[in-house]
């Protein structure tokens, strides 16, 4: 089927396993059970399912929830056409139909009708109500549903309800080690591995700082930024400066803070 | 009639009785009382309303409300086609139709005119005003409305209207007691019953955290989600820290309470 | 007309005079005089309005007022068809072409621009401009205008403007008195007066909590479903959680106390 | 023109003169300056205009303004019709393309891009910009605006903005003096000139608490409508209840003491 | 072309200047910088605009700003027509196209939307993105933008951002000095210069209570209006409470200080 | 293609380089990483941009955001015509077609959607999901996207969230260094160096009050406001009061401080 085709991953994704996370998931998925992926931003959450789906030969639909997203972006809507009008499938819809792994990334951003109508397809009904169109859908038997979750950002305005949180089996992630994290540069990226560890070191200074006038530390993409500009002839202090102090903070004393330690470790 | 046959139940679903509900619900039902199921997330009060329309042998409508959900959405609305305008009757309205039962999940999330609407439903009266059809629907004989409502979640500012309460009959539910938990965990995952009754005892401990520091216990759901990944092979406590830790909390405490109850209940 | 026999009364409802309010009312309607009804929820007053509208033979179009209800709502709206887009009446301007009694039940749910719609209609212009089809409608000379009020709900935020109130006359309702309220019982729900006076009794019991715990009483129309559930097979005490302990509060203390009356009047 | 003449004042509206105003506005009209009239709710500002527009053979065209009123509303829409759209002028436009007198009503409770809408209309441009249309309609020469406000109410959220009340010459307007009310209610009921007294001395008890505990004070409209019920038959006393006690109040003792005024006068 | 001479200002307005402003503006728009002319309300800023326009002779276009006033209100936006859909320029994007100055009274009222969809006509660029449409309008060689922003109103939840108040060359204006205003009086209205002098001698003492109970002065163009009346017959004193104390303020000894001030100026 | 050619920068920019950031440019534009330049308003971000892409050879497509703007003003929408209905192309899927850079100006003013919907364009996927349309864009190889972002107006209601922030290589603008910014009014407005440097000496004046009484400082757009009108023969202190002092503050204060400082200047 063309939709499905369209939605294959075609090259295996570069993933390097943390844990024992492939086998667990692999189980979860031969249980149909829904995952939730939990960690912090740039962090491998959405490489690790793209990694999973390539892995398990699904198709991958993935989706970005925002807050203006509502049911209808996902479940579908009818489109006025030159005969009358036609419905056209959402993406979770399309996903239900056609056996996909349907992953709804930062689904607390989404509004709650979103986190609502995923409900009848977490459970033993494997169900989605098409209600305005008057139909009740089964989910095809090769269909799961993954959501991702950053735990440092809810608040108590915005947070998964229990009555959501209750329907999913969930993993935790994290950056990963700091060899482990040099090796994903350098294989990224081309670098060295000598300067692709004074990056992450680099990172791992910048992660100290978090909770000590840092919202969050330097994810892993940055880092392979800078090795990518690095590569493209950027001096290092000058690829760190841009792509992994600017970003993140204006205040004056990280900045410095940073800026020592690019210093320290490139001098 | 095809619509009819659409939300018929068509295998009996597993449900184990904890107390004289069924046969009271009968007489609601053979009074054609409105119906209130209260308890917290995932106890089975969506099972047992599966249950009785398959006993009462009555097609079943749920909606899963939500704060997006408009008076629309449950009654109906005018879809444009080649020809003009088709008026497409909303879930409620078909129900009210067919002579079928109607769940309104999570009633409480959906915006005060979807609540108001249901309200000449729920007396003497027995009509649905279609206002944009200029209708009056007058209720099929088997018709019954059923609402579900989790009077943990309510907070001042959403609740449901006491014009609304009284309009109720209302039943309590609340996690079966371990017994009866064991053998629905061997029943609906396939595992034995020694093994069931340990992860019972994982939820207790975990429900005891209710009110310190948990929002909410663990539900009898998640408890069949750990049976099934040990059912697929997964380690008792990867199993446990994937459905009954990591979903329901971040807190560092907390995970580490739980994780000494999963080591000495599987010791 | 056809639409005026659809909103007609078909049978006498059942009604039962409180005072002098039937002869009140008929001097209203023939004066032409707005009506407000006034009393908490479920003590009649809907019951009240169908009863007058039988008794002065008029047809009576309701209306469940909402927070997302609109002055189209009320008044009507173009449909768009396929010779182009047709006029569609309101509810509102339905009754006041065809001399109906309009009854707007909890006018202070709507937004302002409704309880604003109404004002031309309810002082000696007694006109209904149709902005948007560029019509003023004169209302037929049998149309009267009711609104029904819960003062016991009003919030600072949400009230009836003055210049609406002074635009209408008032009626005071409440619960009926007990001989009353018991004959009410028996005669709706076929139980003896017996069982119906200790059924009003309970009801009596939880009236005195309003304001000490409890947000409202017991309606009348609760009475009359615990009722309906004795007549069903169910026992008293039963029927009394269900249809006069469970729906109305979740306070354990209240619950208790509740139960306590229903011992003490089924001993 | 026809639309002209369906907003003919078609027969002499009761008003009598409280001072010179009448020739006031004569004068503001035949300079065309834009008019406000301010005063409490029901005081007979609405009838003034019309008057005035009998008086002066002017079509008027009444908008009682809402706060979901937009300024299409006002200005006017494209309609969708089998041929394409077709314009739709609002109630303002055809003020000002037949030379109406336009009197919106309690303008203050419109959004605001309805008050600034009628900015060009009131200054030495007598424009009124339809955007939407690419037309600059120059307003008719008998053109006149007016805007009524009721200066209560007006709260620090919801007044007219100084560039707003800028652009008006301006009335003010208080309930009648006793004698004269008096004879308004004689002449509007048909009840004699004694009994038309006895109501104004209880109309003039209530206003007395204005601001003791009532909002507002009982308006001469409300003083009709008891006279109307005693002609209708019902006796003083309940009249006075139906009209003047129970619709501004439900404060018990502002009730006993307006009871106690009535007993006294009627007694 | 027929738009432009739609637009074009056909008589010389009546304009006395203050300062230097005519020669300034010029070199603005010789300049085509963008303007912003800043002052209370009625002091004859849009007038000026207007004079400009006529002495330029360049066609103006003004829209008058308000909070519900969207970027589509301003640039244009698809009609639905027999054939399909037809885009309909907005008020600036004719400007643009036609050369014209195109006036923005009171911008701040705009929701930000219309704000920054004016910077690229404000920079260098000079260019109007249609982004519905696909075309990037680069504006005709005689297109100018003026805005007009009253500082006294301004809140800090209401304010121009800076980066747009960083676009516009600015000019203050305030109402005329005793003398010019006299003269402006007995030109407008036709009164004799002794009796505009008397009513400018009121005006002085309305905005001598700024800030001391008033909000704003009395602008030019009430005194006007007060000119007008006393033209058509109109006593000094009641035309002085119409136009220049009942429309500012109803605030009890506000309207005494007043009341003596015209008793004391028509002694 | 013809689309492409529109959005060519056709001349050569003036820009005149502060540092290395041509360099750095080139080579995050090489690895084609997205980039954020940030820095105060008026300081030449835009024009930087401009001049890159006019270096770079590839068309631009700027977009100034704002709070209004959503997801589909970006991506594209469904147009309503004769034969149905048909897509557009939104300015960031036409930019992700042709391989232009794409510019969104000020992204922190639009609303989260937009912010969300870059996210698969801003990492390894390079992709843009059109899910109204069904389609997975794939972006050009030459693609690249920009956003600017001013750290001085960020508030805690307003800011990037760092799972967006993490995606961006990012540059820092400031006002340029005043001999620099001395050529580039000469340059643009063609006044001589001396008068050049003189206004540079007001807009550092200005500059220093930032944080005390003046929210921004006066952007080099402005000085080159006045020596434009200089250049049109307006005086230079006419000029300074017409371009630097009132569009910036009402303070009078503040207004005192930069007349004393534009008065010594031009002494």
């Amino acid at each position: 089927m063309t939709d499905s085709e369209q939605y294959r991953v075609r090259q295996e994704p570069f993933y390097r396993q943390q844990g024992n996370e492939v086998a667990l998931y692999a189980a979860a998925y031969a249980a149909r059970l829904p995952v939730m992926v939990k960690g912090p931003t740039g962090c491998g959450k959405s490489r690790f399912i793209e990694y999973m789906a390539w892995k398990l030969d699904r198709p991958l639909i993935t989706v970005a929830c925002n807050e203006d997203m509502t049911a209808s972006d996902l479940v579908g809507r009818y489109l006025l056409e030159a005969g009358g009008t036609r419905w056209l499938d959402g993406p979770l819809t399309t996903a239900a139909r056609i056996g996909a792994i349907c992953y709804l990334d930062e689904i607390v951003e989404a509004r709650q009708d979103t986190t609502v109508v995923i409900h009848p397809l977490t459970d033993h009904r494997r169900t989605l109500p098409l209600d305005k169109k008057g139909e009740l859908l089964r989910a095809h038997v090769d269909f799961q549903l993954v959501i991702s979750y950053n735990p440092g950002y809810q608040s108590l305005m915005k947070d998964l309800k229990q009555s959501t949180k209750q329907r999913f089996t969930a993993f935790d992630f994290d950056y990963p080690e700091a060899e482990l994290e040099a090796t994903i540069l350098a294989s990224e990226s081309g670098i060295d591995r000598a300067l692709a560890a004074q990056l992450v070191a680099v990172g791992t200074a910048a992660r100290r700082l978090k909770g000590h006038g840092l919202d969050e530390g330097v994810s892993t993409r940055l880092l392979v930024y800078a090795a990518t500009l690095v590569r493209h002839g950027v001096a290092a202090g000058d690829a760190c400066r841009m792509a992994l102090v600017r970003p993140i903070t204006d205040d004056r004393d990280i900045r410095e803070t940073l800026e020592h330690a690019i210093d320290a470790i490139f001098a």
